[in-house]
């Protein structure tokens, strides 16, 4: 374990609020997509208690979004994911994993239909433009890809509708989960869908001008005082209390998406065609050999998984855990661990080996707390 | 500018190294391809002399390997970059810039022939395996594309001949610059390469075995301890005399080779067919409108670049400073800058606008320093 601090260069973008974390205080960042993101402010454990009772602002700004314009757009998006977009509605959010021809995950975005040949792909932390640009290219599609200046702002927790409203009017409440619509704040139009990495409500705005950032942060800020409005950002447990899944670290380009649990995602009953489907229909019918499961480890405290803890059960390794945290609210480590087959069942015992030693666990469903909001 | 610490999880995967470096006391690290990189041992500058003088060990294992092998590896290989590599023998290292269809740059890596039908890219930070993978399905290729379990260390600094000799035999001095061959240590057979990302000579090892690593390390800090060896990383000071480009920080997807200065790996004489071809005609044929060129800055102390620095002439915006540093060599500021035409002429005048306030710079060749070995 280490606690050496993050070297920042250009290479390791900063994002318009920036400036605004550090006011805050963070402790510790991460990169994701070569950008900074917030993992610490206070501690993981008094951000989670506030997430979960009021509101926090998440600079974001490292969910890139992949642009893919232009007549064939809609093709491109389509064959990438096993998930039927067909009928997705302009304004529409959709979670839609992103495949290759052997099903395995390149990376697990929410796909946002501007019109009906521009899309926005708000990826995880790995270079889909890049995929989407070779495919489009060897394929020869007639698109246009780039990486827009938007970065996205989430505003999360349960006080979040009541602060947008009060920054951004009462449209705010009538949107949808996972729909969008176009706010007004000041002399800007807003991009603003409700949705967020976390399961305590909130809101993400897609940020397109850096300028307009500082301003509305500071808005937030001010109209969050009675709120007791905070700069937070995604939480560790409260990400795996949820069942939130992270790309990178739950699942890679080894996994399927029915390994990670992501069937629903899956369309494979009909006539829709994408790059993946003639791989994931065989893993579909063979069944898969391994999958991700919630583990409650009997454990009080639990040093960070900075690489994959195996698990074992009577002597015998039947897989790995590959993200963990102690669960403030239910007493006990719980984790993200893929395991084998025939290691599913709710209750099933096994054994985690973590750095500070084996650890008594029980496999359990996911998630683990049911979402607030 | 920060001083968070950096928030490990498998995403942001450790080397079969890291434990190395933690006993070496690293003090910061940073993201490369979702992997852990040092960039500082004891500090910056105290890393600098030391690697000027000894010899040091390096894990990078984040320069990635994108392998492709097959019957068309050749072809894919060569339709991504604008280098002639029909020539190439097996165990040749060739530094080859990757272009997209508009002569972007998606990456700089080092391409190692391995065999008439396996390559690996050792790639800089972005997800060359995705571009390579959509193009290669894209356009129908029978190749096999993976990201091995190989992690390079590499052995700088102008004793690290020596040193080598004393691990790996006298063999390793044979080894041309960007040569490979394939070295006895105990019971294992390594990859060396005479390479790295340091203009102080050295080698790189692709250390196949996470084992074997921490077996290598141990022999060689054992057979180094007379030649003062230590842990040490790529320099930003050393990096910038010597006038190494590091992708992400001095050029992106958005600059093309020749504003990068890399016209030499375009080979666009002959019959040679790549798919940037013709966008690199063309921006050939009107020439550059911007360039990388070297600047020394009037100033004995620099905050860190962690985003590009304006830079004027005359209170006209003319480009940007990418990397910087104070160079205690040559006892002033050391950059490398993206500017304009017209201003790219030596001891042209400008001025850099730094977090700290302007300072007088002026253009200078790149390299700052020549190569001492």
């Amino acid at each position: 374990m280490t606690t050496a601090t993050l070297s920042v260069s250009r290479r390791t973008r900063r994002t318009p609020l920036s400036f605004f974390n550090e006011e805050q205080s963070v402790t510790a960042y991460t990169v994701y997509n070569h950008m900074l993101l917030p993992t610490v402010f206070r501690s993981v454990e008094e951000d989670y208690w506030h997430l979960k009772e009021h509101v926090q602002i998440w600079d974001v700004g490292c969910e890139r979004q992949v642009e893919i314009a232009g007549p064939d757009a809609a093709r491109l998006v389509q064959s990438m994911t096993p998930r039927d977009l067909r009928r997705a509605a302009i304004g529409q959010c959709l979670y839609a994993p992103l495949v290759d021809e052997h099903g395995g995950m390149v990376n697990d975005p929410v796909a946002i239909k501007l019109d009906h040949q521009r899309y926005w792909l708000s990826i995880a932390d790995s270079d889909v433009l890049l995929w989407a640009k070779g495919l489009a290219y060897g394929v020869g599609l007639d698109v246009t890809l780039r990486e827009p200046d938007v970065w996205p702002l989430a505003v999360q927790g349960p006080k979040s509708e009541d602060l947008l409203a009060r920054v951004l009017g009462e449209g705010v409440r009538a949107i949808r989960f996972f729909r969008t619509d176009w706010l007004r704040f000041r002399d800007h139009s807003l991009l603003v869908a409700r949705s967020g990495w976390s399961k305590q409500g909130g809101f993400e705005i897609y940020l397109d001008d850096g300028a307009v950032a500082a301003e509305l942060v500071g808005a937030l800020w001010e109209a969050g005082q009675p709120l007791n409005v905070r700069a937070g950002c995604p939480n560790l447990i409260e990400r795996i209390e949820g069942g939130l899944l992270s790309y990178g670290n739950d699942m890679t380009l080894l996994n399927n998406p029915f390994e990670c649990g992501l069937d629903r995602y899956c369309d494979l009953d009909g006539d829709l065609e994408f790059m993946g489907r003639d791989a994931l229909a065989a893993i579909k019918a063979r069944g898969v050999s391994r999958k991700i499961v919630g583990l409650k480890i009997a454990a009080d405290s639990l040093p960070a998984c900075v690489e994959p803890w195996p698990v074992s059960r009577e002597g015998r390794p039947i897989g790995e855990v590959t993200s963990a945290a102690v669960s403030p609210q239910l007493g006990c480590g719980v984790a993200l661990a893929m395991l084998g087959h025939g290691h599913w069942q709710d209750k099933h015992a096994v054994v985690v080996e973590t750095p500070a030693g084996p650890r008594q666990a029980s496999v359990c469903p996911v998630p683990f707390l049911k979402a607030e909001n």
